[in-house]
């Protein structure tokens, strides 16, 4: 049983100085990054016959190693959520997991039809979410994932409200403009595209109102989306500060400071305490 | 009067463990959502008759429960302002109640003549910023909320600043484009199209200077843009900075912390008290 | 002499409680607004004989108030500046005393050709800057005057780091544009209209770049756009935060706070020392 | 020996007082500044003949100037960098000297075909930079400096977060617009620029989906992007509020506070130490 210890703790993270460990992660990174690569370059038209074989040979051996990968994950779980009573099943649940099977499962499903097994594809590349994992800029990264989280309750009003107003504003422009413009806002579903061009400032200028009192809705909604980035903007810095202001009194206290990366899972359940 | 008082609580923000007042909160909502459906599908061209004749009834059904629930809302406004000797006048007046009016009235008035009763049906929408006094996310909309009040002057001037800003471009940009373009800035008023397009980035593209001159003040006013961005973003960063260092020092001082969503209500006149 | 210091007084700012001075303020500022009116109206076309003759009467009655009050502010500029030794020659010269003169002069300088007097008469608009000084919402004006003057050196480095930014994408862009797009890019300074349009994320979509490398280019302009919002978003934030720990300190010591609007002025030369 | 360290000391940043050496710095910036004067004319057309030829002859002044500065610099790098020992690599190799190479190399290398002189003489441009390093906004420049490189990690990571964005959102929008428009979406590659575009809300409106599941994927990237302004704004704001209560501390510490502008320099290698 010791072996399947090891096999795991190569697996996860690497420790300092665990070569096999780090090897075997970015060897991983490796794998993802050139599939990234593999993805894009069958975006291209045109291709040599050659160049195409090679990227299908190239997408067996990834999905056999994105196979076998996932098999120890799923073997090894008993070690990644000790204590646990259903440890495999609590993998297979977990986030990154599912997003794994994603990425292989589409090759074994060749009897899936109607689907478009591309778009399927697609799903591997969101296995490079997994960089965020390695040490480099890792305290960066949760800290900043702490932040949002803390902050979690205001985002999300933020973008209910948001929501709202996209909404609102489209059924309002909807009978503003349609009958002048019949075929660009037809319905309040499709003025929602104008809505949201229109909040964020992105304004393709596809569509746009060409009534008098469309343009001033349009005009007041432009100001709210300047509204709308100030909000989450105060929120975010609110957040760093407050992680900035709860660092420096640990360190005043003298108290050993948690590291930010320390979560505490209920022994219970394995879910993350937040 | 008992029944009355019960019919109040039922009503209003359910307590913890008041399963009618909470199922009768939900089930307006429902009601709004499913309002909001509605007139969403409303907008749709070619719609079969038979889905048509639903949303009719549908409609009738809909006004039915709002005027039933305004009508409650006004017979038990004593409860909601005790001790105010014209509580009804007070309900009436308040801004959530002429939103519920507006909602329903339009039904009532066929003979109003003139005015697209489509338009009117819109206000209905509004009714779904109620959901924002639900209690799922109510600490970050109250905190939310008592930030923009509190920065109320900042922000207003803001806004006076803006409209300042918006007027003087559209008015310089007039005398500038008006000879090379007569149809894209026929008049200082048409021109704030412009300036609102490009002070807030959106830059539809549909209006925009041909002129050297043009090109140079458009630019100043999109540099500008980005001031008026950062400014907003100041204030509410600073204004969530003021709510936690309040918050902080509550803490510290071991004062029992007033929740969020408390608000003082003057006996007399029953206004809330900032 | 007791006269002349009470006209200054009822020209100044209403000390609450003195209802001449009060209704001179307000008077004025309505003067102001109906110029505005005035310069937004003539700005259609087509207007009715009538309406223009009106105009007309309303333009010499104005230029005749501001006329008279330009002179009057410089005959009591004694009592504005008290023992300068150039009072006249110092209110002259100060801001808002040339933007009043270039508000009438143009009227009586009719031998002025080869100027467009309307543009001159925009000049009028920017009267309009009065209204910041009226005690409304004068604390907020105040505070966030002297948040930018605070950060008036980090506000001017971003503008100077912006411009740089533009000079460089621009020329970059010329070389990278010029042949595919002669008519769009011809010269650098032709290509700061791109770069603007870029950098502050506005994107009319006149002009935008159709080689591969120009396209890169572009992006990454509108990806460090980002950052240069993020950058005054910054400083300003930090300007509040700044000047609200300022006054808490000051609340905490118990020392009686000086009004924000205070303004220390230098007893030699009159001018405000900052 | 003396005359050497003299040379240097006039080439260097200028001490208040020493004339020579303030003569020296502006008298370089002024050429810098006519060369990009010089760069910017002759990118116009139709230039008239005497023109160009001043230009030319300008141009060999300018390479002579900065020939003979670069020279210097080498010669006097021991006095720049006192106690190392390789003083003249460490100066051949640092930034600023690069960037001086390649602004005076292209002129000595006309046997160099293939590469287009004109967009390495935009390299001079790059001299322009130096400008930061004169005294006036000094500190300004040092602390946004400052404030950039102190929260590095977290731009870092957030510069990562949305590369990977722009790859996940074009990849996806590739397969869902491909088919309906080939020509603007031909590849994966290529749809980075409608992401870029979009996700930084520049919206020229060249490329944009025009699909019912493209038009709500690219509505959220839209959002998204806010997030993406706010994110930076964050950072920076808590930057620079990190580094004015650094201030204070030390100013209540009655610590003598280090100039901003103060750089420790390790005697070992040279280089700076964060």
């Amino acid at each position: 049983m010791i072996q399947r210890k090891r096999v795991f703790e190569i697996l996860e993270r690497g420790m300092p100085g665990d070569t096999a460990s780090i090897v075997v992660d970015y060897g991983i990174i490796l794998v993802i990054v050139l599939n990234i690569g593999a993805v894009i370059i069958s975006s291209f038209n045109d291709l040599p016959d050659l160049l195409k074989q090679g990227l299908t040979i190239f997408e067996y051996i990834s999905i056999a190693i994105f196979t076998l990968e996932y098999g120890i994950r799923v073997w090894t779980a008993p070690y990644k959520y000790p204590g646990l009573r259903f440890p495999y099943l609590r993998y297979i649940t977990s986030f990154m997991a599912v997003i794994d099977l994603c990425a292989i499962l589409p090759f074994y499903l060749p009897f899936v039809v109607g689907v478009d097994l591309r778009i399927l594809r697609i799903l591997r590349l969101f296995r490079l979410l997994r960089i965020l994992k390695l040490n480099r800029y890792n305290n960066a990264v949760e800290l900043i994932a702490q932040v949002f989280k803390g902050e979690k309750e205001k985002i999300l009003t933020t973008v209910f409200i948001t929501g709202l107003m996209l909404l609102l504003a489209s059924s309002v422009m909807y009978y503003i403009e349609n009958t002048a413009q019949p075929d660009k806002f037809p319905n309040i579903i499709a003025t929602l595209w104008w809505a949201v061009a229109t909040l964020t400032t992105v304004g393709y200028g596809d569509v746009y109102p060409i009534t008098h009192i469309g343009k001033v809705l349009s005009g007041v909604i432009a100001l709210l989306g300047i509204g709308l980035v100030a909000l989450p903007a105060g929120i975010i810095s609110s957040g760093f500060i407050k992680a900035i202001s709860r660092e420096e009194q640990a360190l005043q206290e003298g108290v050993p400071q948690e590291p930010p990366g320390t979560k505490r899972i209920c022994p219970h359940c394995g879910k993350e305490i937040e």
